[in-house]
């Protein structure tokens, strides 16, 4: 990457920076840059412009930035809206590497707003200036002074510096994880407030940190997805690296969504489309504030799974039984089970002495206040095969006696099995100890169990596939759709084209009843266009059907059918709907779902980016629940769920195609029987 | 409440207490509570029972409870549990008023812990003494010194003092709920662990407290539902004095609700019912500790609101866009809509000078830290008709300057709707001085939510109801259970009843094609035993039908039928299943749900105490996700919604009944069409 090598000193170590517009009024926003600069001792040359006063703050002020004696490496530019562009434009002009905007008024107002930004766009593509922002609070470095910000939090004395990289589509959370961070013991190297992203997206800017020794973790703080590609690309990189990626992204609800979109002019997508982005690109999703501070460490601690294992399994052990039910149910919420030891892990517990009722919470009660205890039931439990992730409960103690409550949870921070600590008094300096000594510790059950199951639910991030590209879509008719799903290797139900005009039925290659539908590129609701009958029994009635269809269609939609599609009625134990569609936000995407009102009323349907394998599709099945009616439900046979994964496997695989290229296809109903599937309807649209 | 105020003195405000048991090393659990109590100052005589010591921590020891110079009005035990029936009987035949056992070892460890249990009710039976658990860490009086606990978390100094009561089935959480809330700067009136409830239940102990002056909220840490009378007679004598009750229930899992069987010995019902139980208690139930801790203020505040108004709108105010919509998001995932100002809320601002873009969330920059900007906007806000309730969401200004960025909203404590404060960055002391003033404020956005949903989801406490008697259960044939829906006045499909012997079928007053079942109470799987038949459609297919299903009937239950039931095929736009039953932890229980896999696999179902009301029902109707299909979906016409929630009311109206009484009655399914429900199937159990 040497342009995220090429990026990283003028953003983040940059040799000289100008404040463009910096205040004499050091309580005024477009004032603070100046003193948390000085004040944290930021090496590097301060240039203040500004072209009504000769002096800021008491420092000498130029009019402008070819006034200056150089041209610095980084512009932070304060001025109001109305005077972004011509800043911005003069900093072009003299060379400067990077302008960070701190105005709001951009994409997220409308059409002047969107012709700034456009403006912004141009003058970056001309002078080769790199764009953070605009709505940016700043850029911090904390391991070299760089408090190139205005947000008001960064007034804080004694900030902790840490080994974390943290990069916010929001201004304020910078401010709030560096104070939330700095109450819980957890300190960053360097905040970045991406604003609206015209230019430098998360993903650049987070690239240009991957290969900082002094980093060893990111979090990330999203409104939406966008730029998913350089995302995309940044995750591979810090999954190389071996350094782990939290993130928590607003709009889990529609609300939330459309409130993006009015705070940063981002095109918001389905939340679901978004988490199975990030959960490809091997970025652990969080769901809380909390968990986005406290669980970086677990998911460092915690391997990746691979597809197709076992269901995660998590003991549970503690000295307080009420307090680590606590866990439990949000754990179990989420789908992750609390799992009882074995016999074997029980026996060893006798061995060493330590009494354990056999149960699904290991209850060391007061006794396992006394370290050996403690130390030797973690031993255990974390060498324990049946495990992937130990649960440790700490009552009274943590508070208490803080050291040696959480002292033998942090000589077992280097176990087996990752630990996870939750204590359950408040206990500020148990938990501080613990977070210096690296080991994961969470404040809250909630925030604990959701990191637990961010951190099992990790993914191997995928490679990025090219996208197909295309010369303008169209919709393929179902025979089309047929020759598809055939070269694709998807079982699709025998069919016959007939013209609309017959007057005989001909000899059928399968028998009657038969379903007929109308087979036209331009008729996209075929039941509302009166264009489908089904259990149609013999030559006579087909012959009528037909008649009927053409008039009816055309009187409905003004096309004039010539020709029908003729299927034999075919039925199974249920339904299931496959699709692929090229997201415009994050790229190929397959799904599968019940179809019909489970999957409109519930959402039950789980995403993948495409291609998968077959492992990852029985992975996507396994996560639709109303598939359990296709699992033996009620007394009837079991569907063949190894031929639904081979055909979300086939459909996949259209993201490796470009011959045509496809943007959208859909098979709905794909008919699940015990001895295999059948598509019997298919929709499909070219690039 | 004579009981309850008999109760409050020996319990919480006993004039002597006696430590059985206590122990003279101080480190040890059962040496705790003296010191405890000495260095609480506890006014009262503390006399300590050691059969094996003359002294304990140097003070004198007495070798029974006979040897007593009196009988103290509370005992606390702290034996181990094999000598633990030995020292409650003998306190019972001293003429102590209340024992509290610490030792765990009863219900919740098989038959020998069974037979403990009995053989302690028996002596509170036989001695009219009371019990406090067993597994009890205690019973705390903040006011006046009685510390008589034995939870290390007690050994805390400067433990604040409040106006809250505690009770919790888990003895770790009166320490947990005391230094977080300490933390938090939320005091507590007292603190009870309950334990396993063998006699005074959660209910009994909180209402001894009803009166107290220096009370005016409640805690509940539930594992699950027991003694469910009680626990609603306490909410319904704490609605009455204006004193909310705010719950954390465990088990909304099945892994936790397990759990809390091995830990305490209850049985745990489903979820849903236990909730439906505390909302029709008018208690507010949270899903998180930190709610549990920071919600009371707010729903204090909150009005219920009455049963079909429309859905609760919640304004949000901020001085920082980026950290509000990480309380809307939350929110919106539970169904709380933030809902933009009106036209003239909006005018109002600009009449005021305040500049605020008209949107979903008022967002007033930097502007809004300035006192009178944020003051005149919530006078605005909590003034507006449009709004139930409204969130103030404070950036970096609370942690520098708390006094400012929170005095506004302190200042507003009073306003006519209420105001949850949500501080973005760590702010400490602005939530103290927030709470101080006895403003609901929030440390995380999603307790802030949390407690907004709950406070906005509290319904008005229902009074209870005689729980209907009866002399053994029996089902009812499908006509009797006819006859019954007839009485209810639940419209049901007109039926027949033939012979199985019929050779000729008679003129039925309805046209084919019909449906067959078998007529029998025995027989309670009908489709399984082969007696269902639908669609026959003439005389001579029926007596067909009903030969055959009178044979395979026969060979597949082996009882012989004697009677079909015979009725039309009826069609709907949608089917619902309405249940009625009594349940063995909360009583009479109405529901209402789609039927079929919707029901089983998205456990889509509403549940209320019955009986209830018409705007009830409508509120549980449009809490069934599935019923979207019967609200006009996909072009189909609606449902009678109306008819649909008359029958809920009408089967709900069995809690009323008790000749016969009910045990259990299911209409399924209840066919939903446009001019009203018809019954095509139903189930009665008698008592």
């Amino acid at each position: 990457m040497p342009n995220a090598v090429a990026l990283r000193q003028p953003l983040l170590a940059p040799r000289s920076v100008a404040l463009i517009g910096q205040s004499n009024d050091a309580g005024k926003t477009a004032g603070r840059p100046l003193n948390y600069l000085r004040r944290a001792g930021f090496a590097g040359k301060i240039y203040c412009v500004n072209a009504r006063r000769d002096t800021v703050l008491g420092e000498r002020a130029y009019p402008s930035v070819a006034a200056l004696p150089e041209a610095p490496d980084h512009a932070y530019i304060l001025v109001p809206t109305e005077a972004v562009i011509a800043a911005v434009a003069e900093c072009g002009r003299a060379g400067v590497k990077i302008a960070t905007i701190l105005a709001a008024g951009f994409s997220e107002t409308g059409a002047e707003g969107m012709a700034r930004e456009q403006r912004l766009c141009a003058i970056a593509a001309e002078t080769g200036i790199r764009i953070v922002g605009p709505s940016s609070l700043g850029v911090v470095n904390l391991r070299n002074g760089l408090l190139l910000t205005a947000n008001a939090a960064f007034a804080e004395p004694d900030i902790p510096v840490g080994r974390t990289f943290f990069a916010s589509h929001s201004g304020t959370m910078i401010g709030a994880l560096m104070s939330r961070g700095k109450a819980r013991g957890v300190g960053f190297a360097g905040l970045v407030s991406i604003g609206n992203e015209v230019d430098l997206s998360i993903g650049e800017i987070c690239s240009a940190t991957l290969d900082e020794p002094d980093i060893d973790g990111y979090l990330l703080f999203l409104e939406s997805i966008r730029n998913s590609a350089a995302l995309r690309d940044f995750a591979l990189g810090a999954a190389a690296r071996g350094k782990p990626i939290v993130a928590y992204k607003l709009g889990r609800s529609a609300a939330a969504r459309e409130l993006a979109v009015t705070h940063t002019g981002a095109l918001a997508g389905e939340d679901d489309v978004a988490s199975a982005f990030l959960a490809d690109c091997g970025i652990a999703r969080v769901e809380s504030l909390e968990a986005l501070i406290e669980a970086l460490p677990l998911v460092r601690r915690t391997p990746i799974r691979p597809v197709g294992a076992r269901p995660p399994q998590v003991a549970l052990l503690t000295t307080t039984a009420g307090g680590a039910t606590m866990v439990v149910d949000p754990l179990a919420m989420r789908g992750v089970e609390i799992a009882q030891p074995s016999v074997d892990t029980f026996a060893r517990f006798s061995t060493k002495g330590i009494v354990a009722t056999p149960a699904r919470i290991v209850d060391l009660t007061i006794a396992g206040t006394r370290y050996e205890v403690m130390k030797a039931a973690l031993d255990i439990l974390t060498t324990a095969p049946e495990f992937d992730l130990v649960v440790a409960v700490v009552g009274s103690s943590a508070r208490f006696h803080p050291q040696q409550a959480v002292q033998p949870i942090i000589d077992s921070a280097n176990a087996a099995k990752p630990i996870a600590a939750f204590l359950v008094p408040e206990a500020p300096e148990a938990l501080a100890r613990l977070s210096e000594a690296g080991v994961p510790a969470f404040r809250t059950p909630e925030a604990c169990a959701d990191a637990i199951t961010a951190a099992l639910a990790r993914r191997q991030p995928k490679p990025a596939v090219a996208v197909p590209q295309g010369d303008g879509g169209r919709v393929l008719d179902e025979l089309g759709a047929y020759a598809l799903l055939d070269r694709l290797g998807i079982p699709r139900a025998p069919a016959v084209a007939l013209d609309t005009t017959i007057t005989q039925a001909p000899a059928l290659p399968f028998d009657y009843p038969v379903a007929v539908k109308v087979l036209s590129a331009h008729i996209a609701h075929k039941t509302e266009a009166g264009g489908v009958a089904l259990n149609v029994s013999n030559g006579d009635a087909l012959v009528a059907v037909i008649k009927t269809m053409r008039e009816t269609v055309k009187a409905r939609t003004g096309i004039t059918p010539d020709r029908v599609l003729v299927a034999p009625m075919i039925s199974g134990i249920g339904e299931a709907l496959i699709g692929y569609r090229i997201d415009r936000e994050v790229g190929p995407l397959v799904m599968v779902a019940a179809g019909g009102v489970f999957t409109e009323i519930y959402r039950d349907r789980s995403l993948r980016l495409a291609p998968v394998d077959l492992p990852t599709a029985h992975a996507m099945i396994s996560e639709v629940k109303a598939f359990a009616m296709l699992k033996g439900f009620r007394g009837k046979p079991a569907g063949n769920l190894d031929a639904l994964a081979k055909a979300i496997v086939a459909l996949s695989r259209l993201a490796l195609q470009n011959d045509p290229a496809i943007a959208e296809a859909e098979v709905n109903p794909l008919i699940v029987r015990a001895d295999g599937v059948v598509a019997v309807d298919a929709l499909v649209r070219t690039m």
